[in-house]
């Protein structure tokens, strides 16, 4: 429906296309993009063209960690204040973000960059579980926290995990399941409930 | 809340901000983004910043329509099968492209490359205007169609034309307003139907 029916421009051709490689953009929304770039943001469009070649050249994966870094070990697996017994598996960097605001944590990350979806063929090897399972097993882990996300997906991949781990003789454990804080039990779903009821504990 | 807690590497922190400048990207999508192709599209990341290159590098405004084109006059203002009498003003190349869909106007068009928006400093100086009027007034213009959005900043930009233009002693049309092609009307809203009652033809 939103075809060009006038040939548009090669390069504006292009870019249209290479922005619709990106998460979440469709034809239309990478043609606002374009537009917008071309007509309103030249200086951004330079800005962003720099960026991605920097980022793709400058960032490795942390030998340790797995996450984003421009040095061979990343700054937090570097830092010696952290307690390297513990190894907290997250799926993105997103999420590590996410549990260092908690300032409850100080041990260490890996960072698988993804998760199990059989579906579209991202197995243990894709994600290379191999390399976690060489860390995990450096003498100093004694205990590995699996905070991969609570969906179907991150379900099956900490499942997995715990079995390939446990069966090295390592303690594996799994944040915990239950209501939110500051939630209401009227608006919780009942699932979870279900979960905080079979989980509940003294106080 | 997703501020991240663990510093950023300096390239990843600047591909996300210049991912955040493209419209309707936030920093939660950027970072999404910058994760997605630096870990599972790398190729992708590096055609996007060509194309961003290219782009800015090659594609000049037309001359005579406004619209982006890698020659000083674009394909459609260089069609001699074009009728040079009539003008079509509309806000964006995706405009263009859906009247050109109709398969239904053969005229020329001149492309505002946006619309009045007087609260964010878009006046008639920064569409260029004096641009559009030196275009209708070429002497073969006999007819302007303003065909910028029924929204109500498209309504003001087109009112604001009409007066520009017929003072000059241009022949200035407006598309129609109207229920749409294969709608109920009683899933149209009443303001349309108004129009539609207003503007109504004889059969």
């Amino acid at each position: 429906m939103n075809e060009p029916q006038i040939a548009e421009p090669e390069p504006l051709r292009a870019l249209i296309q290479a922005l619709r490689r990106l998460p979440g953009v469709g034809e239309r929304s990478a043609r606002r993009m374009a537009y917008h770039l071309l007509q309103h943001d030249l200086v951004g469009a330079d800005q962003l063209s720099r960026a991605l070649e920097h980022a793709t050249t400058a960032l490795q994966h942390c030998q340790r960690c797995n996450g984003f870094t421009v040095q061979t070990i990343c700054e937090t697996c570097a830092n010696p204040r952290r307690d390297p017994a513990l190894l907290c598996v997250v799926e993105t960097p997103a999420d590590q973000n996410m549990i260092e605001a908690t300032h409850g944590y100080r041990g260490l990350y890996y960072v698988l960059m993804g998760r199990l979806t059989p579906l579209e063929g991202i197995g243990p090897d894709a994600l290379q579980f191999d390399r976690l399972l060489e860390r995990a097993g450096d003498g100093q882990v004694q205990e590995v926290i699996l905070a991969t996300n609570f969906t179907a997906e991150g379900e099956t991949t900490a499942h997995h995990l715990a079995e390939m781990l446990s069966s090295q003789g390592l303690k594996v454990t799994r944040l915990a399941r239950g209501v939110p804080a500051g939630s209401e039990l009227e608006y919780v779903d009942p699932s979870t409930i279900a979960w905080a009821l079979m989980e509940r504990r003294a106080t």
